[in-house]
């Protein structure tokens, strides 16, 4: 596809690749809800930076963005490009301690090419030895979510029992590792054999559940005798419900995320009764990741660390081209992939 | 009613009248699903007190008990006596530093005699200027949940805007005025205009709605412009699902009760989808008395100060009689009182 399009980028009239969003996605989305079209870029203002993206993060919260619907930012309108996390190469400089060649991340958009103010981006250690795909996954939105997540709201003790939805994916991997380096029981809640399998063998969680093959309820039950006393929930809706109901006394229930609700054309229609938050004294409390801005520095060197050490395993599953960006989008609500999924943004640079 | 039963009461052969669990309800209790029997007191044992009651305690939670359902203690069973707090007077003590004339609180049974170990009993101060029946409200279960809930879990600061459904009833007709008290701006919801007369002529709340004849989305909506940051929650339900939309970003929910909730005998169907948890970082906490035990000594003299300085309205509701019990426990979940539902059970003795 990239060779298709006839590339006309030069330092006069540069351009940028940008996905867009064409259509509200009814339900499920399709291709034909995203747009690949070519946008001059920004005019030069003092401070901007221009950065060519290496890697684009695709995450479920990115489908949210996508309706118009009350969220954490302004819903997007037609036409404008997706949002997304970046690593990339600045490759000019307006901006004060930024100069070509430096590694940069930020929350752009699904787009090849950047003009931004610098304030927008975060500049990486070039002699790291991590990947700097970590950036977006084990040391970005999806770790620090998992660790201020799990840690502060969270709280859990040794011997506590930590039930994950999505447990395989970018920050359910996490999540259970962390738990269970606290001294937790894990018990993740996937969608495949593949993906159970991954977690049991790969990640060191005491248990899967099929939540496409198993009865939640049923197995949670069984799995978890004294109960439960730890959910990070990120998917919502009829699998949360199931696990609601083995919620120990002071339980804490984590809502970062909400895969089940964010493709559906209307309410999700379900027992509303909350009545197990009084008998049981259950915390249940959502949270946005910038409120634990001061500490993010130290918790990705924590993360890093977990991973270095060997004691945290970690993986990422990997598009290529950013002209594959909405069907692995598309893919990743599917549930198609294992880990942190990313598009390899620079393969199309190199196929050039 | 009473006169019509032979009165037995002698000290060989003690009995006791008690209002028993006869049935089950289905859905909206019953009157039949109470009985009053007469049944010998339980044997001497070293430690035990005789207490005749005075005043009896009737509270939502009493519904949920009647269930065959997970709460936080076991359901009743048929022929059960039903669980209630009563203010009453020693008439006969086994146990240490009670006796004959000491006024005591506990929580019982709705039964007019009992013989119970004195660990169940708190001695009142017969000193107090304060009226008995305040053990049962404001100095009692409604009061602490009051106090402990909106403080502890709600955290209100000045200038919030705090919601309180069921804001006539027992816990709300204080929670409004703690908050007040607090600095906030208070909206009750309520079920009549009576009761909204009441909080806002009474109690001080600066608007109420009533769920019955109005929209309540809408009106939180427009009595709330900068909307919720603290909605204390006797009900669930619809009501709450209204309020959950206008929520602030870091509000505080308590979940203290679900009036709405207890009286169905199917699941509450509705909205389950927990976005606003996440997108507006929303803390939502069920608690039982309980846990604020080693808190309740100081509570209970901030909340009767309050009242004695004027800067706190309180209002009972009373009944007649124990036999009187079961109707009024009917109306209570109905909607028909104001304020704290009491029944007055020694004025049985005095019409005898």
């Amino acid at each position: 596809m990239p060779s298709l399009v006839p590339s006309n980028r030069d330092a006069e009239t540069r351009t940028a690749r940008v996905v867009t969003l064409a259509a509200r996605p009814k339900g499920f989305p399709q291709r034909s809800d995203f747009s690949i079209v070519e946008r001059p870029l920004a005019q030069e203002t003092h401070g901007d930076v221009v950065v060519e993206t290496l890697w684009l993060s695709l995450d479920p919260y990115q489908r949210g963005r996508m309706n118009d619907a009350e969220s954490y930012d302004e819903p997007l309108r037609i036409g404008d490009p997706m949002p997304g996390g970046i690593v990339g190469r600045v490759v000019e400089s307006r901006a004060e301690g930024f100069v070509p060649g430096d590694l940069v991340e930020g929350l752009l958009t699904w787009s090849d090419l950047h003009r931004v103010p610098s304030s927008l981006l975060r500049k990486l250690d070039a002699e790291t030895a991590d990947p700097v795909t970590h950036e977006l996954g084990l040391r970005g939105i999806p770790g620090l979510s998992a660790w201020f997540g799990l840690t502060e709201i969270g709280r859990p003790r040794p011997g506590d029992t930590v039930v994950v939805s999505a447990a395989a994916g970018g920050v359910g991997q996490i999540v259970g590792q962390i738990a269970r380096l606290a001294g937790c029981r894990t018990v993740g809640i996937v969608g495949s054999p593949a993906k159970a399998a991954y977690i049991t063998e790969e990640l060191g969680y005491d248990a899967a559940i099929d939540y496409r093959r198993e009865d939640v309820a049923a197995r949670v039950k069984a799995l978890c005798p004294d109960g439960v006393d730890v959910y990070f929930d990120n998917v919502g809706g009829a699998v949360s419900d199931a696990v609601f109901r083995s919620l120990v006394s002071r339980a804490r229930v984590i809502v970062c995320g909400r895969m089940s609700q964010n493709n559906r054309e209307t309410p999700d229609i379900g027992p509303r009764d909350y009545g197990f938050l009084t008998t049981r004294e259950v915390h249940m409390e959502g949270f946005l990741l910038r409120r634990f801005a001061p500490g993010f520095g130290p918790a990705r060197e924590r993360l890093a660390a977990l991973h270095r050490s060997g004691a945290m395993s970690y993986r990422e599953d990997v598009a290529t081209g950013l002209d594959r960006a909405p069907e692995a989008f598309i893919g990743l609500l599917r549930g198609d992939y294992l880990g942190k999924v990313l598009v390899d943004v620079a393969a199309d640079r190199e196929s050039r």
